[in-house]
Parts: structure tokens; sequence; C-alpha cells
């Protein structure tokens, strides 16, 4: 049913993104593949038809991922740099990924009242998100608005029980998206 | 006086990034260094501390790049998640970067009217550029509106020569630039 595209640089020592990881994989009767592309690929040596065969055997392809600097960790932007090919995501024959959902799904260190013009991020956290809307457009997919949630930085103060309570609520709405896909 | 990241997968066969370089390194009188980092990092397994001392070098740093699914080439992205580090770029103490010149000099493929609302690419390219911008911003730098320019694209049907061209008049844009920042 559903590609997750894991791309957490360390997930062992992610508290978020691995609770949410965990909720999905204990949710009954939900069919997923999991890949997670930072620990496949440690040194960046993408194998590309295996991501494509990956995503053609999906309906729909959830990008899970930490906010790294207002876009992407590298590791992901490596994967669409590399995976997304001419004639195969976009080009006059590269209609392979055509009607697919692309799901993007991931969290955000620091407060929503700092991601606004008088914060301390300067824009709101869609503002930052045109960059994957176009490239799912070029790609002929159906672009789903970001899952997001705000505060997972531990320095910032917030606990591990706070994170982990919102990571499950967020698996939740995503565990809801992925079934209404379906 | 200047730094140059220079973030372009293959420079070897590249027609615009290349041209830009060239002249750069041609022009009489310019302190620039150039850090080629995909040719340095091609297993993407960044110095981070020699990284960080060559930012410490320099009053003004340029980003030279390929506009890649409208966005950073991976290589630039992982060398930010890697080298902008907390009590180095950001935090109470992160402010080796401080006042620091933030040039960002990419080429785009396609043409500057399917950069519209109404066009194939739908945003226009500083709609692209926010996650940069603010990047800027965290680290206190000085950011400096993009230089970049439109129809990098064989495929497009674009010649050599007009690529060739442009490149050369965006070098001249940037070296303007440079002995202004100087």
């Amino acid at each position: 049913m559903a590609l997750i595209i894991l791309a957490h640089p360390n997930i062992e020592v992610s508290l978020a993104n691995k609770t949410i990881i965990e909720e999905l994989q204990k949710e009954k009767n939900l069919n997923i593949e999991v890949r997670n592309i930072a620990k496949m690929y440690p040194d960046f040596n993408i194998d590309v038809r295996e991501e494509q065969q990956a995503l053609l055997r999906h309906q729909t392809v959830v990008f899970q991922y930490p906010f790294y600097w207002y876009s992407l960790p590298a590791i992901l932007k490596h994967w669409f740099d590399e995976v997304f090919l001419y004639q195969f995501a976009y080009g006059s024959k590269g209609d392979k990924l055509k009607g697919k959902n692309f799901v993007p799904s991931f969290t955000v260190g620091s407060s929503e009242e700092s991601y606004t013009a008088l914060g301390f991020q300067h824009f709101r956290v869609l503002e930052f998100c045109k960059s994957l809307e176009q490239t799912a457009y070029h790609s002929q997919m159906k672009y789903v608005d970001p899952i997001y949630f705000h505060g997972t930085s531990l320095a910032a103060g917030y606990t591990e029980e706070e994170i982990r309570n919102k990571a499950k609520t967020h698996a939740g709405r995503l565990i809801e998206l992925l079934r209404s896909c379906d």
C-alpha cells in the first residue's frame, strides 16, 4: 500500500521520528514498506534501480524526516536527485509516478510561533515547502499537504514525554491519511 | 577575500557552472579560494573542521551550484547540515559566521516564463530560496539576493554558445559584487 522513505541520519538516537515509525509498524493491517535510506546508503551511493522499483510497487509515498535547515536532510535530497530521473519522473516519457500520492511527513525543532514573520524563523513552515510541492507537480504526483508538528528540540526545553506524545498524535494522523488513501 | 563553495556533482561536464568558475579564476587581482566540494568529498564524508576553518578565513561566501529540484544539489545541503553546527553557526556561542556575506549564485535549467504561477514551474525562483535565506539569518550572516540566470538546459533547445555567453555575463555580475564587498 504505502512506501515510507525514512530519512533520518541517525534514527537510533531520534525521539520523534523513531516514535512515528514505531507507531506505524505497530498498527495492525497497515500495509507499509519502510526504507531507512540513511542506514541503507551510509556513503550516499543510492541503488537507483532498486529505489525506482520500490516506487513502482506503491500508490502512496510518504517522506518521513526531520526538518534540517528549513528543508530536507541531505540524504533525502540526494535520493530525489538520483532517483527522480528524466524519462522516469519527468520528460516526454517520464510518467512512471503519475497519480501517486506524495506525502511529506516531518518534525520541526522549534515552536510554531517562531515560524512567523515576527518570529526568529521569519517564515511559515509551508513557505519552506514549495520546492517539495513543485517536485511533486513536475513528477505528476498528487501533492498532499504536509503532516508535521513543532517542538522536537530537547535543547529548547521540550521534554521527552511531550515529544513522544506529539509524535504519537502525528502517527495517528498519518495512519488516518494512509487509510483514506487506500 | 571570498570563499567559493562550488557544488556541481560533475563540473567537468558542466557548461554554465564551469564557465562561471573559469571566468572568476581568469579575473586579475580577484582573491578567491574555490572549494570543489563534490570532487573533494565523493563519498559525502565532509571534513567539518577544515570547512569551518575555510569559512573563518573569508568575509564573503559564494555558493555556486546548479538548481536541482528547486533547491541545492545534495552535496551542498550535506555541507550545510555538517558544517553549520550548533555553537559554530548558531546557538548561544554560535557567532563564528556573524556579519559575513552569504551569496547564492546558481543556474536554472528552464526559462524565466516557466517560473511563474501560470508557467509549468508554478512558483518564482525567489520563492524557492527562502530556506537558504533563513539559513543565512539563523547564522547571523548578511544574505545577498541570489545571482542567477535561466536557460541552461540543452534539452530545452538552448545552444552551447548561448549558455556560455549567459554564464560569462553572470560571472561579470558576480565579480562586480565581489569587488563591492571588498
